[in-house]
């Protein structure tokens, strides 16, 4: 398996999110929770601690958050990527946080945290992309539900298997739930047993699946696909779908009709259709 | 290609619902811009501006709705086809009519009427079939969205490329996010590249696809089927559906179950069951 | 095929929910509608009306809904099945108990009874899972679609049919609009014509198809995952889910968070994440 950041030729900015003295370590301790690469437009963001199966831990979200919202309004950024090195994407949380030897509050921590930053992907002005190869449980099955785009290789598979430890897998299924049908989701839920890419695709889960061998390129597809658009056209787009989706049709269409109507006034709204017209590329602003 | 119209056979009633002097016209100014045929209680709707790619103009909209509307009422018919003509079912809006030349006044209207006709193919009281043979993008693939029931040939495609003329598919996102995951809508948004026919069907954005050659014969035997039924009663089943879809469970089987208590008394409810426990064809009053 | 209650080895209770006496009988007079045996956990819940194609008659549902509700507090009892004996696993409501000789309050009681039964399955503290081996029509096709979990063999097919007796498919579009995308429970509520079991997997309808000869394995294998869990654990997952399925995102992880925290606290919580981080198997207290 060709390691993720192979993709990084000349001019990447590397940037470590995670320094050690402010954030929790992986069990290397030179290494930091998540790297975060960006080159032009796209920010990878890794998940970098397969030694703990890339556990979704107090510190690993708060990292995750921070290389999410890192210059986040800046026209630079133009899609995120969210991968993981090692076979296993994320598998949740880390259940010693979740012992009684934590307190109450901390456990709440824990799960707040781990809201915000689902929702979080939700409300960032770019498109998030999770670029899936291996396993994905709980709340790290939860992280790609949550996602705009998922893309994952064949081999990859998707559990929510918190119900075999006593910890039903409640917070994950408010995403899965979200993404693939009740029967589907259930059957996860109430056995743990993992689906296939192919079955995650076939119910929704996920955007596209492909050989191991073309997950970088199918991925990096999109994205660059992505980067060629106008960031705030895109931006408006993003907000937009995610409000109207839980209006009843009569609003949504009210409120999408005025966006549509607000779209054409914007500058990149005016270039993009004189371009058209023009038979020319377009030149955003973003 | 066969042309669309081959299926119909002597007795069909030929109407142009766009007369020139009335509308806007098609390039070759004799050809409306929609056309309009019916018989035995099936209406056929053709998008006929192949030259402009069936674009959904304001006028194309106007002639739509107005095929629609025209005669909606009556027992004579049972069911709507809407169909193209040439290889794009239809390109969506017409970009000219978008550009800053027109006043946003203009613009909101057509943008209003685009969402009047989509909600329209809902609330008419007769199913509406999308029959589509090739390419279906922007508002174009939110009419397919927006249908009851669509049958497409096996080499369609659906886009949602706004994005890459800097005009985010806003309002067809909301058809086509109630249609397919969200996975799959995002994707298509955010990049504007086209899924195929068998993708489309995979996520719930079609009812069937089938070979070219087939696409009118399956599309008449759903339609035939449906004529088989009585008017009233799909009026009211189809009336309700929509309805109880947006309801939380319980209100929705309390609504329902009066339903089809009432159902039983309509003159089409006991004549059917009439007709099943005698075991003869039934004879609907419509 | 096997009989249904092949399974069953030494050691099973088993019981008759519906003597002769209480409830409607089926045409054979000593059989009961429903037939219920519980073993290891397992409770078998079988149409045994295959002489009438299992309709959902009023006794019926009456049988079928005290078969869910006996003892259903019980710690012994960890998941439910609902089989049908003979190749119709339901036809739906019996429609001679629709017919006009009956009055509109007997009508009200069928589909008041009926709407009670269906979302029972939701409330109930166990998972339900449907085994269907051939055809489920109308409320046959609804109470597959109420599970939590269907599993059906490949010659399965599911149809909604009332259409063509002049009764929509009201109450079970209810079901069925909420497991399959629109367009497909249109077409099939429109036309009655019955999809097939490998569609209705592809459209969510179904958690699973399997050729007839392991249908048997392989539900059992899901029930038998199930019972190697908490009944507890599994009871509060079962309400949260359905509970936070109906809720906006942001109140949805509002609520499951607190859950997830309150799970932690729980005896089977505790126990759980101590036998993991002990590596070994929990003993549940349920």
């Amino acid at each position: 398996m060709a390691a993720p950041w192979r993709w990084v030729r000349g001019g990447a900015r590397l940037c470590s999110s995670s320094p050690g003295r402010f954030r929790g370590l992986s069990s290397a301790a030179s290494e930091p929770l998540t790297v975060r690469r960006q080159q032009e437009g796209v920010r990878q963001i890794i998940l970098n601690n397969s030694k703990k199966r890339n556990a979704l831990s107090l510190a690993m979200l708060q990292s995750l958050r921070q290389d999410i919202l890192q210059d986040v309004e800046s026209k630079e950024l133009r899609v995120i990527i969210i991968a993981a090195e090692g076979p296993v994407f994320s598998s949740g949380h880390d259940l010693k946080e979740l012992s009684s030897t934590q307190s109450r509050e901390y456990h709440t921590k824990v799960f707040d945290t781990c809201a915000e930053v689902m929702m979080l992907l939700q409300s960032v002005p770019v498109p998030v992309i999770a670029k899936i190869n291996g396993l994905a449980t709980a709340a790290g099955c939860q992280l790609v539900a949550s996602c705009d785009i998922a893309v994952a290789s064949e081999n990859s598979r998707f559990a929510t298997p918190g119900v075999n430890v006593g910890l039903f897998c409640s917070t994950p299924a408010v995403a899965l739930g979200r993404s693939v049908p009740k029967k589907v989701a259930l059957e996860m839920l109430f056995t743990g047993e993992p689906i296939s890419a192919h079955d995650a695709l076939l119910h929704g889960l996920l955007s596209k699946v492909v050989p191991e061998a073309n997950l970088e390129e199918e991925t990096m597809k999109i994205a660059h696909n992505i980067c060629k658009t106008s960031r705030s056209i895109v931006a408006l787009g993003k907000a937009t779908f995610y409000q109207q989706m839980v209006q009843g049709l009569g609003d949504a269409y009210k409120m999408t009709s005025k966006v549509m109507v607000d779209n054409l006034t914007l500058q990149d709204g005016l270039e993009g259709l004189d371009a058209f017209v023009q038979k020319r590329q377009p030149v955003w602003s973003h």
